[in-house]
This record gives C-alpha cells, sequence and structure tokens, in this order.
C-alpha cells in the first residue's frame, strides 16, 4: 500500500490508565485501519506508566515509571500525555515541547487553565499541542468548531459536558431519585471520583466550555473568569415542576457573544424538553453550537470512558502525523483564531449575563404574595412568561408559587429576588434556576 | 494581524444560485473573522452566472456567463463548483483540476457518480476537490467522520440526509397529513423541486450515502450499487401504527459493513421513538456513526439552505487554503483512505441485506391466519418480537395484523410475504418496512 512504506511515526504513551490503555489498545487492534487512512504506521516506543494496565498486553515495548524519559526520548516524535492533574502534566508537556516535540493530551484543566502558555511555547518551538480528547470524550466537537464551521460568526454553544452530572440529572428525573442517592450510584459504577466535587460543582465543566469558548469565539483562555453553579442543591421538586412546565434541567454549559462581552458560566438550566439536547440522557454528552451562517448544529456522543476518548486521542496523533511535513504557520491554530488576532472582547460577571428565570417561591398568603410578586417584577420591567400554581402539596401547608420570567440581567433579577424575600408572605428563600430557549 | 499581510487567496464562483449566493454573501460579511481563522484573506476574483442573484452585492467583481472562464483564470486558484447537475459540472471540474486549481463543491451527484474518476485526476494534478457541503449541507459530517473518528473502524453509519423527505413525513406524523398533500406543500414552500423524485424516491439521500459509505469504510464510490425505496407509498395508517408500537418512521440511508460485504440502502425506516436520531424533524439532518472505538455518534443541523450549505462550502475553501503549502501526499485523502489502500469490499445486493421488518397484513380470517403466518415465519427461521392486532377499523371488516420480526436476511423475508400473500385469508399484499434499532 504505497505510503505505507514510510517508516511509521513513533510515539510515547505517558500514562497507561484509563484513557492511556485504551489509547495503546485502539492503536494496536486498529493499527491497520489507520494506516490505511494516515498513509503511515504509528508505532507506540515507550510506555511511562507507574504500574501496568490489566486490559493491555504491552509485551516489547519499553516502559519506565519517568514521564520525562518520553519527553526526552530522541527516537519519538509525538508525546501522548495523559496522566491528568496541572503539575507534573504541565512540566511533562512543556519539556516535551522543548525537545521539538508534539503533543496530543486529554487534559481539560491543564488547557483551561495553562493552555496560553502551552501553545505559546509551542508555537516557538513550532510543534502542535493537540487536544480534542480534552471535551466531551468521543465527539470531534473541537475540530467541528475549530475547521468544520470556520465560515461562521459563532453566536452561542451550550453543552452537556460532564457526564456524571447528567446521569445523575438522568435518574433524578426518571425514577425521581434524591441526588446524593444517585450520587452514590454514579460512584459504586465509577462513573463519579471518590471526591466528586469536580463533575457535581461544574468545575470540570467549566475547563470544558472555556475550551470551547475560546475555538469558538477567538478568545484566550479564562478559565479563571467562568462562572460555575453545581447541582448539589437541585431537588426533584422542581425537576417535577420543571418537566410539567415542558422543561427539562440540565447541567448546561453556556457560551455567548453579546455586544457587552462573552458569558461563560456552568449552572443548572431548564430546557424545552423538545429540543433535541434535552433528550440526551445518561453519561452521553452533546454540544450544540449555533454559527451565523450554519444555524444550530448539534454533536453527540460518549463523552467519557476508556475507548471513546481514546477515539479523540487517535484522531488527534492521525491529525499531527499528517502535519508533520506541513508549515507550522499554515496549521490550524491551536484556538482556531491565529494567535495574534485573538481578541480581548471581555467575559462578563455573571450579573451582567442575560437569561431568564425559573423562581420559585414559597408563600403563605398565596393570592396577596402574587400580586406583590408580580409588582416587584413588573417594578423591574421583568415580564413574566408563565406562571404555575401548585395545590399545597407539603406537610407545611405552604403553596409554591412558580414563574418563568423573559430574558433579563442576572442582576435585576438578583434585585427582584431579594424584594420578593423581603415580603412577609414569603417563607424562605426563593428557588431561581436559569431557562434557556436554545432556538 | 501578522500573517494577514499574506497576499489574500483568489478564487471563483461559478453559480451565483443559492448556494453560490449565499456563500458570496457568507465570504463578504465574515471576511474578518474567516481571515482571523485562516491568517489570510479570501477574495472572489470572477463569478459566473446566468443571472443576477438580487440577494447578492456583487458591484466591482468580475463577472462572466461561461464557467470555463473561471476554470482558465491565471488568477485564480480555488474553483468553487456550484452548478449542479453531471455533464457540465463534470467538465468544468476536470478543465480546473487539468489547469492546477483546486475545486470545492456541493455537487452531491458529481461526486458520487463521477468522484472516482475526478479524485484521479485531482491526485494526479497534485490538487484537492473538497466536498464537505455535498452531504448534509452545513453539517461537518465530512469533515468527522473522515478525520474525527479516524482512530475507528466504522461499523455503520445511518442518516436521515433528505429535508424534504423528513419534512414530509414529520408533517404525516405530527398532523396525520397524507403523502401527497405535504409533498404539494414542500413543493410551495420551495423544499421539494417541481419534480420532486430525487427527494421522495431517495436518490438524492442515496447520493449522499454513498458518499458517506466511501469515507466511512475506504471503498471506492459505488452509487449504481445503492438500493433506493422511496417515501411515495407510505401511508399515514402505518406511520401510525408504528407511533403505537414506540417506533418512528424516518427515510434513512444506511451504510453497514458486514462480513460478507457492505449494505447500502435508503429506505423508510422504523426507529424506536427514544433514539435521538428520530427526533430530528422537518427539514433538518442527522447522522449517526457508529466506530468501534467511540461507539455511537451523532450530528445534527439543516442538511440544505443557502447560509448552511455556504458555511460547509466556506469551510472547505478555509482548509484548502491551508493547505496551499502542503506536501499532496500528507494531505487528507479525498476518500478518508489512501487511494491504493482502498478495499474491494462488494455492496450487497439489497436481498442479502439484514434487517428486521415490520409487516402489515390485511387479514379476514384472523386467528387462523395468525397460526399460518406464525408457521410461515417459524418455518424459515424468522423470530417474531412483537405482534399488534388491531379492531376491525376499516370499512370492509378486514383486520390489520402487525408483525414485527427479528433481524433476518431479506431473500427469507421475500420467499414469507410470497407464501403469506398466497393464503386464502390474506386478502392484499402484505406492506413491509424495515426496521432498526440503531443501538
Amino acid at each position: 500500500m504505497g505510503n505505507l512504506s514510510v517508516k511509521p511515526v513513533k510515539v510515547g504513551i505517558c500514562g497507561l490508565g484509563t484513557v492511556g490503555g485504551g489509547t495503546f489498545n485502539v492503536l494496536q487492534r486498529n493499527a491497520e485501519e489507520i494506516a490505511r487512512r494516515a498513509g503511515r504506521g504509528i508505532t507506540v516506543a515507550q510506555i511511562a506508566m507507574r504500574s501496568a494496565n490489566p486490559q493491555c498486553d504491552i509485551t516489547g515495548i519499553p516502559t519506565t515509571n519517568d514521564v520525562f524519559e518520553v519527553a526526552c526520548n530522541p527516537d519519538i516524535e509525538i508525546v501522548i500525555e495523559l496522566i491528568g492533574g496541572y503539575t507534573l502534566a504541565k512540566e511533562l508537556v512543556l519539556k516535551a515541547i522543548d525537545n521539538g516535540k508534539h503533543v496530543v493530551t486529554a487534559n481539560k484543566a491543564l488547557i483551561a487553565v495553562h493552555g496560553n502558555e502551552i501553545f505559546a511555547r509551542a508555537r516557538e518551538k513550532g510543534v502542535i499541542v493537540a487536544f480534542e480528547a480534552a471535551v466531551a470524550g468521543g465527539i470531534p466537537v473541537i475540530k467541528a468548531i475549530r475547521e468544520g464551521l470556520a465560515a461562521n460568526r459563532i453566536n452561542w454553544l451550550a453543552g452537556i459536558i460532564n457526564g456524571t452530572g447528567n446521569f445523575i440529572l438522568t435518574e433524578m428525573r426518571e425514577k425521581g431519585r434524591a441526588f446524593e442517592d444517585v450520587l452514590k450510584e454514579a460512584q459504586a459504577l465509577g462513573y463519579a471520583e471518590a471526591d466528586p466535587t469536580f463533575d457535581v460543582e461544574g468545575i470540570d465543566a467549566a475547563h470544558k466550555l472555556t475550551i470551547l469558548a475560546s475555538i469558538a469565539f477567538g478568545i484566550p483562555l479564562q478559565f479563571d473568569k467562568a462562572y460555575t453553579e453545581g447541582i448539589t442543591r437541585l431537588t426533584t421538586a422542581d425537576v417535577n415542576y420543571a418537566e410539567a412546565l415542558g422543561y427539562r434541567i440540565k447541567h448546561l454549559g453556556v457560551a455567548r457573544r453579546t455586544e457587552a462581552g462573552i458569558e461563560l458560566r456552568v449552572h443548572p438550566t431548564l430546557i424545552p424538553a423538545d429540543r433535541l439536547i434535552a433528550n440526551v440522557n445518561g453519561v452521553m454528552n452533546a454540544v450544540m453550537v449555533n454559527g451565523d451562517a450554519v444555524g444550530s448544529t448539534l454533536y453527540y456522543g460518549a463523552g467519557a470512558g476508556m475507548e471513546p476518548t481514546a477515539s479523540a486521542v487517535v484522531a488527534d496523533l492521525v491529525d499531527v502525523v499528517r502535519a508533520l511535513t506541513t508549515d507550522p504557520t499554515n496549521r490550524v491554530p491551536h484556538l482556531a483564531f491565529q494567535p495574534d488576532a485573538l481578541s480581548d472582547h471581555p467575559i462578563l460577571p455573571i450579573e451582567q449575563c442575560e437569561s431568564a428565570y425559573y423562581l420559585r417561591i414559597q408563600a403563605k398568603d398565596h393570592p396577596g404574595v402574587l400580586a406583590q410578586v408580580a409588582s416587584i417584577l413588573s417594578e423591574r420591567g421583568i415580564n413574566i412568561e408563565s406562571i404555575m400554581q401548585k395545590e399545597a402539596e407539603e406537610q407545611d401547608g405552604l403553596v409554591p408559587m412558580i414563574l418563568v420570567t423573559h430574558r433579563v440581567v442576572e442582576a435585576r433579577i438578583i434585585e427582584a429576588i431579594a424584594a420578593m424575600e423581603a415580603l412577609d408572605g414569603v417563607t424562605s428563600p426563593v428557588i431561581r434556576l436559569r431557562v434557556e430557549q436554545l432556538n
């Protein structure tokens, strides 16, 4: 097969855990298919690992427990960083770059937090740092936005980009189970880490959203400015009220370009139940991207797991293999836009972001409170989209009053909520969730 | 902006109709955004058109009514073929290639029917023929399969890849309207051509499916071996029975790799209603792709229209601009696999394809016929998944009996149907639709 007589490219894998093991296995199993596409074979020349992975047969492949040996191995052209974390991973990637090696990584935290520095160094050295696997596992969404939608001015994107969180929300809705209960199961199933903070507080999603926003809008990575709100306080009551109003609650990452700046926020979100993304269930991921020419598009698939993530790592490898002979100035830029053409359009603080709102108000004297609440909203120019009044269901005889507002700047709704909570008839904090139509 | 000082790339547009006009407008409106990404501007140096497009302001741009002028224009590096059809378009593309120009086209018929010849000529001349816009409009599904899923052995793909057909099926299901009635509306709305044969008989979808199958499995384009069955004989009765069984009917293109060969077929298909793709409605398109590493993925968006299709054309332009300086042997191959590594795995005739089946049998003597039908299926090793018996609803008092079978080779079900139709109690031809679980 012609080109296949070309020498295979030698790569080194750092980390043979879930994703590293998957990457190794996919490279072995699909070696012929990959070479048929890439025109060259890809050979794993060295693996750095702390311990063997029982799912991988690495017979005959040199191993080490020192990742820097891989970064310094003169035979290796591409270093695959799959050790995770910020500190050692950053050192490793910078060392590999300094040694003139291309890097493929699945490390969203590393890219979201240190990507600007890493990409600057990579440009200096004329090497590529590829990171498709860092967002939404096997879904080629980085490539879709960075290349497939290159004609568009991207207006917004919204994604279910944490599988654990989506599994929990799906179980809460479908089976009426409580958050804590499902979380325990997710941990038992291995979806959630022993410390689930990154998943359920939206930090993992914010890492991924930060990356997506940069390549969509052409802005530097600014993870520290992302707003995150978790799903830990979400109750089945609100899940059910949302359902009755025709919505589903998803833990959504939303990035939107506005005149004033860019919204970058992760929070539980009501989405109309008939939107395709509202029907993405279990551990699956999906990202909607809206561009001015293409309209709304959606990309769906497994957002994590051994081989889905490996699929993205190996796709990046094939891209890098193809780019080995290219002129560095004509490659797809790391952040989709030329580094000297990035925009300083600011990230908006959450108070300046705009959204519709779901409000649940526990009221004593219902008709009276409704009039007062309506007047609080009206005084602040906040229009009401729909109102639902439920029969008293709770032991204390309190009646929940549920409102969905039109879009309004967050600062305005915060004021309105403070005014509502000061009312005599309102007995507990107002529950507030954001609503996105995604159309 | 650094690279932007590089000379803009000059392109020529052939055809200023819907897609040509959209391409021109997107290039003008998003010129800055595109240059920020590509690192170079893209200038339309000439337009070949039969008449002006009132939606485009082409002031100052040289025009001609001879497309070959563009193909021979020495200033132009990339020719954009948007005239459609097979004959003139083929001549134009070959002429552009012979003149050493890269080509971007949205012409699915041309690629599906003459792609092998065109790509061979392009390779000889070291130029690229890009065709993302030929399949599923603005959805970057060619790129996703060809590059984003390069790690995978693709098992199957299934797509809603004709917007007109999907609009008709959506209206039939949601509003209980008859096929002919909705088709007339689709024509009035401009979705369907005056001659809707290509859309409703599945020919357009088969063009696109042929292309998708080639890049998924690494086989030459073989449009003449695709099986097509239209939606023209579909009744609302079957749409409703399918719904009652938990299915939706979609006009699906299915390509599947089996040991024996490759299935390549377009036909009305029952899909479980809870699958994401079953909820793709109206004129929207979606393609599911299942790979051995990534599992099932889905790509959704507008499959046609002025600017969605232009989005894909311009993304291809940006890719080609980036590739101008690359070594032709290291580019992404036209059909995803190296031309000398294509497989001769045969396309299976429909009789050898395997599917589950929905059968609607109009019977006189119900219990007796059921026993005979069950025995006909059982003798041929065909298992029954579910049976639905409807009360007599029709004026003639005949009772429809509906069966869903397990998967079986088509030849077997054809035999079984012939045996059923020979029964005394079976009064009219058995209605047969294919069922795919897509999991």
